[in-house]
């Protein structure tokens, strides 16, 4: 059976069996990538970031609805703990994306944060060329900006939205410096509540601050959501940004990085699993050292280092 | 100079300079680990994890401040973003732990979560380790329970606390099941709020239905932190803890698993390092490839199938 070409051919069951496959790593999951690769590069790719309970599934929601109105395709990843699809399945009485979950044209899947080093990202960095390659027009990735990881993720979109919300005591610390220099766009949720004028002037102000030079001024936009306010003037935005990276040809750059970040860490997971694979295979050996290292007879970073170098020595002799 | 002997001296100057240099990956850094290693083993250490806003850092200050009343000397890692050590120092108007940062004897240090693969783990670790061998009674870790590499973190600690809040939509939600699964001791922040003994409920029913076998019934306590309700059994449910991963042998086993994972992330690091070292190397062959996969060419995949290849013929070859 062909799951990649039934993939192709519109499959919605190919689709999310392919996805389940390449996420657990099974048999043929790389092969079946290999012929997944040359049929990407047309999806547009959007990161929705920031703290929990600012609204990114709803604001999520939303933009699908209003990319539907214009005749497009969407994909979903949604890798947000606190989403109705990732965590909100356990009571599971919210149904924040009603508006589109029963959308035939609209494709959501979920992403667990846990697994091995690297995994999320891939798995979810392939999750987004398998939506591509199956013909969505949009890839949104949704995810809460904390952790290696989820940054990673958002950073290699091709547009990326940080969305925070006045009140909650938190505000704009809820991310941090580092995670405002990846923003594109900014938007304050939940605009009705109080301080949300005063959270778009703290934004513009560390947004001045930041030393990044930037050829594209982020907008910060103000939006309810949940009353689909401001989101048609945040899909605007999000188009006039497209607009800029094709133009400027920052689009190409944007994505040769992602490609960079991808082989990289494709390369890495590979590696590690081999590695762990090895411990597994000299269990004996590795468990006595184990000993030693706990009877503080050695220490960890004397195995590491040594590990390191037999790893090094082999790598880089002529064989 | 020996910072090393200086910090076991009890110098929080040197102390501070060894923890930037390990963390920043210094010259000496691993050797200074070295010799930090044999001095561990005597620090307590604490995890406590939450989502955003559950009041994780003020928790951290009272219960450190509990811990100082019975004579114990506190190290507190900060990884939380939306910590005022770590995010808030950005606008650094509120000074939750207030209580607690004029206290010679507690020694608070923030990490950032940006950094290379599997590095904040790393960097926590040994930082713990540089605290545990100046001599601290307890170390307190304290992070936002998202992210594969916050998880790792506090699932190494002897004893998991895992701080929730009533309210603010998301409740337990905001915890996954996978992460419900490391905590050793369950609080309720902020109990006075409408919704806490639902939420204490909740989490009771959920760890009812966990299946995880389990020798420790996790306690589930309500503070209200902000006014020191409740820290005090916090603490008593702490020690109680202690005492039976004594008598139980499984704070041996727990301190066995967390060296281990210690030693795998060592090892991943150092070889990831390498891995980047490599590719620096190779820049022109590499930039080469990279054209070929973004032209479709190849893909990325098969480059990195290629790279595990050579690696593990090399590792597996008898020289």
């Amino acid at each position: 059976m062909d799951l990649v070409g039934e993939v192709r051919k519109g499959s919605v069951r190919a689709l999310a069996k392919l996805i389940t496959m390449v996420e657990n790593e099974q048999p043929g999951a790389i092969e079946a990538m290999e012929s997944i690769y040359p049929h990407t590069g047309n999806s547009y790719i959007i990161g929705i970031t920031g703290p929990p309970g600012a609204g990114k599934s709803t604001l999520t929601d939303r933009i699908t609805k209003g990319l539907r109105s214009q005749n497009h395709t969407v994909g979903i990843i949604a890798i947000d703990p606190t989403s109705p699809f990732t965590g909100g399945a356990l009571l599971g009485d919210r149904v924040r994306m009603q508006g589109v979950s029963n959308d035939e044209d609209v494709f959501i899947r979920s992403m667990a944060t846990r697994g091995s080093l690297g995994g999320l990202s891939r798995a979810t960095s392939d999750t987004v060329k398998i939506l591509d390659a199956y013909g969505k027009d949009f890839v949104i990735i949704e995810t809460v900006g904390v952790g290696q990881d989820e940054v990673d993720i958002i950073r290699t979109a091709d547009v990326s939205i940080l969305v925070v919300m006045p009140g909650g005591g938190d505000d704009i610390q809820a991310i941090k410096a580092g995670i405002m220099e990846i923003g594109d766009i900014f938007v304050v949720n939940k605009a009705d509540r109080d301080g949300a004028d005063r959270l778009v002037t703290e934004i513009r102000m560390m947004l001045e601050l930041s030393s990044t030079p930037r050829e594209w001024t982020p907008p910060i936009i103000k939006t309810i959501a949940t009353e689909d306010q401001g989101v048609d003037t945040l899909i605007e935005k999000i188009s006039e940004h497209r607009e800029f990276l094709n133009k400027s040809g920052m689009l190409g750059s944007r994505r040769k990085e992602r490609i960079r970040c991808e082989i990289t860490n494709i390369v890495e997971h590979e590696v590690f699993r081999y590695l762990d694979s090895l411990i597994a295979k000299n269990k004996n050996l590795f468990e006595q050292r184990l000993e030693d290292i706990i009877n503080k007879k050695e220490d960890p970073y004397m195995l590491a280092k040594e590990a390191v170098e037999i790893i090094a020595k082999k790598i880089s002799s002529k064989d």
